[in-house]
This record gives structure tokens, sequence and C-alpha cells, in this order.
């Protein structure tokens, strides 16, 4: 591939933002062109963020006139709503859309509207994007037009249940129960008091049990897996570590389940998958196995004495979770190699 | 009260050793009379704990010679099985037992022996053992010699559920699921390569998911208070934080709960009880809400849309979860007011 | 005592605010009667800070409306500016004055002007006005109306340094070189990004390297101890720890300093502070010896083959630092054992 | 270049050990052909390491039967004594030898004797080995056949002063005083109570304050930069932090340097350095801005009023500080691309 693709970056300075920098300042097959941010327009990217010092040379520009429409792809690292506002003119010219946020998960806009608060403005283009999970949508990823990039705690949930979903081995007269952590730097870069170092270390809380945007998420992904109507009981924790996710999910199997062996099921679903790794039985994911790498890695534990099965999934909650799931997004639509770019080692310890 | 208490400690050089020490120094009717280490005989406790400087003046005694016996009370913060090995020499010099290990937790010495691999040396004074909960057994407590005082994720999950069990309010036809987090303290100061700082900050783990000693005391103490049988999936997680715990118990609710005003019943229930707090209805506690005190906290939320309800409870698993609630057991053993050197205000932040 | 002191506290939203709350609430002299908060007016205080739930029931009072002048002492928790602006309305109905801020620890309004960009508008209080060392100052605090709490480096490098100061053993030709590093409640309950869990955590940087507050303030109290000009370098750090503060002082010895025993000196100056702690030689103090308590420890270490000693001081920011300073200088100032309300033993682990 | 470089690392199972992994993995000339543990062989490397599934094959090999002298080189991340057991064999076989740990480091044996207990067993290997800075000894490198791979704390130090030094811009009346700061992943993979994570987490220290093995390294390195004598105070600090090693230097300056533009030598010294970048001035580093990779940042800072510079220098401690270091060093020996393999984008946040 001779020509490299234009990156447009919108919403440069958050922390999925300056992922997918460090993502794609090392890909063979990607030019930064542009990125843009509202607060620092001019700055050079590398003093906002000087681990980019001698990698990046770009400044950050300002979004109402920035050149996008002449990008190949352009992703947006931004509050919710703003690709929406902006997805038409990008399409128009021909502009590929990655969008980090949720304008384009949903597929029930009435949904969208009441979580998210915003009027949804472009159902039309909605209709036609793809959820973008390359495990179970990689054919419609390659033709689409707009990914809807999945949340971070989806994406393990999700995944974490494909297998069951997909073969019919869960027993849906019990709610799945999806127990999830993240760490701190899932709550982005904003000034808050709650996400301060002094209120977040050495400390955990249980958030959003009333309720979560992920909720109708994850539950529309799994309901479309299941074929079937299901409850979801969703409650995710904050944890003081910079990166990483664990869910714990508890499942009740059904009698087919209980007579299969879950685990060659398990193995034999990823096995071509470059980005899923399903642990060998008796071993246990820690997030740092994956950390600031791509890889998901899941682990079964039948609940004994019970029709529960365990499954403990992990990722990094910026790289597949966010940034890293984008540009393997990215990979597919442009018909590069999916591991290209992303071939980075866990960093351990 | 003219004359202070005569405490022992046998196996000070832990954390739950050091955690009493803390507790105790203050406590204006106890006098620390005897430490032992194996290890750091002769040594001055202050030496081994700086923080002690100047509160402590006694030398850690080797645990062969100490005299225990002319002690009031003998809290054992040692390994599993020392306990059981001196109680009957120490009840017939009529010195109080209170074992911070899992001697004296278990009245099913079969299940003891499978999950501790060793024999139980003592089912006679087992069978009188009292187990330590006060909020439970606390008449019980005042006239018992032997406390077994009860395990950290037990605490959380049994003060739980309590409201619920004694009510009847919890269909068994499905398990209740506790997904409980702790800090790594609750994995002892043990030289140890998985708890090393590199090794365990900025990581999560799930742990023991094939089978924790936990989940049997977790059970036997549920069903007792159930008068029922009832099915349990516990599945412990290690954090990084000093301290802390926090437990996510997620149970299905029957028709008369769904009907009842919980939120009421919890208050109601723990209205007189000096460490335990139920958060107002829409709270979530976090765990440094009481870190370093004895307080519990626990709030509940029902989950939407199914029959479930979720309760989040939080404790310093040093603290209410080993030294403090022991140090509790000593006030209700020898008529103290039960608050006694437990007024510390959680270090926030 | 019969009578309680009154307490009034200005600004009790910030980490020293409510550290003096966790200290005072368990003062046996002490009544909390006022805690003002712009933002948080009407709040009850134990809502905002559930840590003292059962402890406090006071609500935040507006500080226009707030009726201080009933307090027998105000504590101002705020920022810099504010104790000043109200001094002299307190002063005239009889109330105590410690502020936690800068307004009353630089004697040379000049300097003060310098480094916090605004008029100081009661040069005539600040002249009656006592820097909050006791262990400087402990005979001018008794008669005291009002005291400049020090800040939280200056702590450590002037108690650090006192006995060479004091008895000439330093040799000025060389400048003080003062390598401090402190944890990030240092930074206050302040939404910033730079102080962000996933900015702070597992990172570290010196900062104010090209001049920071507390240089005047630690130069001009060397300099009156010394009585002579001494040049100081300051240069502070920011540790990933909640709380917490080590300083690393180098100072050239003279020739007397060389023939003495420094080790016996620093032990005899401090032998009747109760919270001031030498320890033994050849021991080296870490922050958690003295979490959440008043107490400062103290190493000395000679550099073999130089002129130089390097002075390790530990002090808990919060406490010694600031607010368990400032309870010390209040027992002070009426007359009740310097210790009361200050007898917490350090959180370890 | 066709053939790859056979690779045998001597301790694959300690931090250096597993981060040398991490780099080589990648590496585009590197094939690890030999892992060897006393403890671990027989185990897959990435049953031990599961960040590295799917990335290495390879078992650790028992050192006493593994084929070291068919590798190219040969790294040695074990204690110190190991490489100079094993390095006449393997010269012998001409393999190259880059040693992480100490045994090659110190041209003076008896030095090496007093400090590190145990004799030097190959003086005249030492003889030839080249101390392992590119930056200072880049043309040795390439015809070296033994490197001894610096410190971690000694890395830095000199880098920071070589500008400096190399242009004698130092007044020597002063001792040069660096305040150093590691993560606690310095202390190695060892299984050691003062470690923990409940001991060194929200905690901070000095250590080895009255010697450190890194006092001879870095006076012997600098002053052969200096041609003279001169006066090291070194003080080491443990942070808690996986990663990251930022070293505050105090040092004096000469009539010279006060009229030079230190900032432009620094930048004109590290100009043509890859691994080396000199902050724009103003501007301080953080560890975090090195984590994972192999740069070391550098800033420097006048301290107004005085003769003194100070200099802040941050590098990654298994990175620069180890196992990038000597990769780097490997990539000069065999004529490859200094920057091969090392392109790693630091993690942040």
């Amino acid at each position: 591939m001779a020509k490299k693709l234009k990156i447009g970056i919108v919403g440069g300075t958050g922390y999925t933002g300056v992922e997918l920098l460090r993502l794609l300042v090392l890909h063979p097959h990607a030019e930064l062109a542009v990125i843009t941010s509202r607060g620092d327009a001019g700055l050079p990217v590398a003093e906002l963020f000087p681990s980019l010092r001698g990698l990046v040379s770009l400044k950050f520009s300002d979004p109402t006139t920035a050149d996008l429409t002449s990008c190949d792809v352009v992703f947006f690292a931004t509050p919710h709503g703003v690709a929406m506002s902006q997805a038409q003119t990008l399409l128009a010219a021909n502009v590929k859309i990655i969008d980090l946020a949720a304008d384009f998960r949903l597929q029930d806009t009435a949904t969208f509207e009441h979580w998210y608060k915003m009027p949804h403005s472009c159902a039309d283009i909605l209709k036609d994007a793809v959820y973008g999970i390359p495990e179970l949508y990689r054919d419609d990823i390659k033709k689409a037009s707009v990914i809807g990039n999945p949340g971070c705690y989806p994406t393990t949930v999700i995944l974490g249940l494909t297998p069951l979903l997909e073969l019919g081995l869960i027993d849906f007269s019990a709610p799945i129960v999806a127990d999830c952590k993240s760490g701190v730097s899932g709550a982005g870069r904003k000034a808050e008091v709650a996400t301060l170092f002094a209120e977040s270390s050495d400390n955990m809380k249980a958030y959003g049990v009333m309720g979560h945007r992920h909720h109708p998420e994850i539950h529309a992904q799994l309901s479309k897996l299941a074929g079937d109507k299901l409850d979801l009981i969703f409650v995710p924790h904050l944890i003081p570590m910079i990166r990483g996710m664990l869910s714990t999910i508890y499942v009740k199997l059904n009698t087919t389940a209980k007579a299969a062996d879950l685990q060659a099921l398990y193995e034999k679903r990823y096995a071509n998958e470059p980005f899923v790794d399903v642990l060998p039985a008796g071993n246990m994911p820690e997030t740092r196995y994956v950390r600031g790498s791509n890889q998901l890695r899941i682990a079964l534990q039948p609940q004994l004495g019970t029709d529960y099965l365990t499954i403990v999934v992990v990722q990094d909650n910026l790289v597949k979770g966010a940034a890293g799931q984008a540009v393997q997004n990215m990979n597919i639509l442009f018909g590069l190699d999916e591991s290209c770019g992303l071939q980075v080692v866990p960093l351990l310890p």
C-alpha cells in the first residue's frame, strides 16, 4: 500500500485522543493529518503530551476551521453528540467515520435520547452505522461508512458472553449479572473532584447503581445475539488503577450447556481472533496481562454445586475498550492487516 | 472499672497483630501484657513498627515461654491451628480466648478439615465457642469463653443480608451472588511475589474462584439465619488498595419483599448498632468512608425491572473485618462499653 | 475545664477543613459550633464527608451570615486572603484566630505581596501574629491572639534544622538544600487535571522549581534562627501518595559540628516535645510511620567523606503539616494539655 | 540483514528479564533462543508471564544444561556474580555478553569486592569490558565483547551531568548532591516484606543513606568524565510507583558556567542522541513521560540567587535504566540501527 491513510482526530486532548495518538504514531499506514481541540488550538500536541515529543510534530487545530474533509478517516474522541453534528458533511466528502462516543451505538433513538439527554440528529445515518466489534460484525465493518465504536464495559460483557449466546446455552429465567470494575482513566481527562488522586486512590466504590448508560448498550447487543428477551443486572465499580477493566459475569446455564465442554467451545469460537484470548482452564486473568495492549482475555469458572458459570474478562479500557478497537476497526475498513499498529506487548510489571 | 484488663497477643507481627496494637494502645481499660512472635522474640515492638514509638514499650516474647496464663484475654493473630493447640491450657487458667484465625469459626469439623487441611484438635471447645458477630450473637458472646472472630469477607456478606434473612425475604430459587473486593492487606504480612507492590499495584484480579475458605463460613452462617438450604456464589477479588473491602451482593427477593420498604427495614434492624450504618437511599458507600474505623456501611439498590436487590457493603478489612471486631467482642465479653477504644474517625482523605 | 471551647471553621470543605473536623470531633474540650462553606451552605457536613456520619450533625453555614463572633476560636482553612479580611471583626469580639493559609506567616508584607499577588490588608495585626510552631514559639503562642499556622514544607525543614541553627553548627558558605516530597493531598481538594488519579498515580515530578511560595517562609524562619543570612535551595516534588511528606535536607557542617555528637544534640533538643521524635542512629523514617498522626520524625545521617549532614524528616502533611499543628496551637492558646485530641496512632499498614 | 541474532537470556524470571522479553519479542532482528531459570525450568515463559501469551512459545531452560554457546549474544538478568562465572566459556565460543548486573561495571575490583561482598573472578575480562552508556562510549561498545550495562541510578546521574563535566563547568569545591527517587520495581521480583503492596504503597522513604552500591559506580564514572576528584552525595528514595526514576541533581557552577547558555549546551550535546531528550527551558519532566520507553528526559533550572544549577532527569528504570539500554547496546554491538526494537511510545496515562 503506497499511500498512507490521512487521519483526522476530533477531540485530541482526552484520554482516548492521546491513546489514538500513541497507537497511530507508529502505524505504518497512517499519517496524522489533523487533530482538533477547542481549548488548545495552536498548541503543539507534544507540548500537552510530552510523552509524544519527537514523535508528533502536529499542532492542535481549531475544530471550526480544521480541514477534516481531506482525511480518509476521522475519529471522534469527543463528548457525545459531536460526531452526529459533523457526520453528514464528512460522508458527503467520502470520509469514513469512527465515533468513540455513543452517537452511533444504539439503534433505538428513543433509548439514546433517554440516556444521553439530547435529540438524535441523524437517524438515517445511524441506520447504516455498524457497531464496531470486529469479532461479531467484521463483514459489516468492511463495508461500513460509519462505525459506532463500542463502550468499554459493553466490549467485555458482550465478548465474554458471545459463545454462550450464539450457541443458545443460557437459561434466561435468571438475569445475567455483570459486576464490572474499571480503572479511573475511564472517567476521562476532566477536572473533577471525585477522580482526584486524593479522592480515588486507596479507595473503591460502586457507581451508577441506579442506572448507567452502558446498560442499554449491553442489553441491546446481548438481546440481538440471544434473539430473545433477557434480564441484565450491570453494576460498575471504580478501582484505583489508571487503566484496566475486569468484568465478572454470572450466568445461569441451560441443560444443553451443562452437558457441553464450555472451555473447548470458547477456545474454538475465538481460535482465529487476534485480540481475544481464552485462558487455559484453571487460570484467571489480571488486568496487567493486557496493560497497554489491544488484547482481551477471558477465563471460565463453573460454580460447583450450582447451574451457574462465572466468566472473567479483562481488557485495557483505553485500548480494546476504546482507541485500540477503533484502530482495529480502521484496519478492517481499509483492508489492512487487522493487527497493524496494534502489536504492542503489555507492560508488565 | 479500676483494674485494667491484661491483654495477651499471640502472633503480634502480622497485620491483624499490629492493628490490635493500634486499637488497644489507647483503650482505657486495656493493658498490653504479652505479645509473642516466633521470629522476632526479644525485639522491641516499636522497632518493628515505628508507628508505635512512644506508645508501646513491650518487646516480643518467645511464644514457648510467654506467660499467657496470667492474662485476662488472649488474642490469636496467628495462622490457623495455633489457637486450637493452646486453648485448653488457657481456658484452664480462666483466660478468655479471641481467635482471629479460623479454628473456632466452623462448627462442622469435617468442613474445617477439608478447607484448612489439618485435623481439628478440640471439637469439645469448639462446641461452646461463639461466632463473634456482635450484631447477631451479642448475648452469647457475653457468656462465652472462646470467640471465633469472623473472617473479613463473611462479616460483610452476613451483615449485608441479615435483615432479609431474619425476615424471610429472599427467594432461594436463585443463588445469592457475592462479588467481593478486598485490599491487599487481606493477604497478610507475608513475603510473597504475588502481593509485591510491582505485582499488585495498578492491577486487579479475581482469585479463589474455584473455591475459597470463606465460602463454607459464609454459607454456614447464612443457612443458620435462613433456617434453610441456600446456594451461594462467592467470588473474591484483589484490589490495589492497602485496606478496605467492598462486597456487592445480588439477591432475588420473594413476593413479600417486593411489597416491603426494605430501606426502612434495614434502618430499623441496625438502628441501635454502634458499628453498622445504613446509608440513606440513593447513596453508595466508598471504602474510604470507613478507613481505619470499625464502621461497616450498607446501601441498598433495587434493580429496576427485575426481582433483584443489590446490596453494597464496605468495611475496613483490618478493623471491622478483623482486629476492631475482636476488640468489640472483648468489650462485650468483659462488660465494657462496646465502643470503648473503637472511637476512631475514618481517615479521609 | 467545665465549658467546652466553641469552635468555628471557615472553609470546611477542603482537606485541611475535613482534617480539622476529624481531630476536633473527638477533642474532649472542643465543640464544633460553626462551619462555613460558600458553595455548600445548607448541606449537612456528614453528607459531603460520609466518614463523619454519626459524629458531626452540623450543616455548612453561609460565610456571610455565619455567627463566628460567638466562637472562642476560629480556624481559617481557606484560600489565602480570607483570614485577613475577617481578622479585625473577630479580634474585636475577642475571638482567637488560627489561620491555616499564609496571611499571617510572613512578617515582610512586601514578600507576601510578591508571592501571593494580593495586598496585605492588616499589617498591624500581622505585627502581633505569632508563627505557630510550638517547638519554637510556645511562650509567644500562649499569649497570642492570631496564629499564622505554618506551611507544610516549612514545618519539616525548620524543625529538621532547628538544633543545628540554635547551636550555630552550620557552615553557611554552602546553601542549604531541601529536597522535599509531598503526597497529592497537599494540592488541595480542587478540581484540576494535574492532580487527577490518572495523571498523578504511578508518576512523580518536581514542581515549583523556578520558585515556590514556601521558599520565602522557610528562608525567613531559618534566617531568624540563624541570626544570619543564608542561602536556601528548595525543590518540592509530587509523590503518588494521598498523605505524607518527606524532606531530605543537605547541610554543610562547620568545624564545631564535626566534633559534636549531633545525634545526642537532636535527642536532647526534642526530649520533651510530644510531637517531635528523633529516631535512633541508623534508622530512617517512612511517611507511614506518621500517617494520620501529629508526629514528626527525624533521622540524621552524616555523609561519609564529606562535611555534609543529611537530615530526613517525615510528617503527615495534613496533620503536623496543617490541621494537627493548628489544634496543637489551639491547645496551647487555651492552656489545655498540648496533646489533647491529638492522641491518634498512625495507621500502619 | 537476513539472519536473525540468536538471543540467550540468563535469569529470565525477574523484572529485567521479562522486560528484555517485552522488547526483544518485537525486535525485527532478534530471535529468542534460550531463556534460563533455576527455579522454573520446564515452565513455558508465557505461563509465568501471561502478558506474553501468543508472543513467546519458549520454555525456561535449566541454566546448567542450557545451550548458550550457540547464541550470538547472552544477556545476564541475574544476581551479581553469575555473569563472571560464565563469561570465559561464552567468550571462548564467540558469544557477546551484556551483563545487567554489576560484574562488569566497576574497573576497580577492590571497590567491587567491598560493595558486593564477593571476589571478582575475572579481572582480565573486566579490563576489556565496556561500560554500556552509548551516549558516552558508543565507539568502544561497537568493538566490545563484554558490556557492563549501567545501574539505573547511575544512568540518570551520569547523563544528567555529562555536558557540564565534559565542558568543565562544575565547581568541585562543593559536593554534587544527587537526590534520586525510584519506583518499587527497582527492588526486583523477590518475595520480601518491605516491598509488599501493603508496606510500600501510599508511603515513601529514603534508603541506603549510609551507603549504596551505586555510589562508587556513579563516582567512578563522574570522576572519569571530570578528570578530577569530586565529592558525591547520593541518597536514593523509594516511591510508590511501579516504574520510573527521577533524579534531582544539585551542582555548583564555576565562573565559566555562569556566563554560559547551559540550556543551549545541553541541547547541542544531545542533539543527535535518539534516547536523550532535553526539555525546553521552563519545562519539568514527569516519570510518565517515559513510561515503558527507552527515553531519558532532562530539564535544567538555575537556582536564582545562588551559583547552583538543579538538573532533573527522568527515565523508566526498567528500560533506559536496564533492559532498554541493554538492547540499545546490543544494537550497537551488531551494527543494527540503534533504535531497532526500541520504538515504544510511552504509556500515558
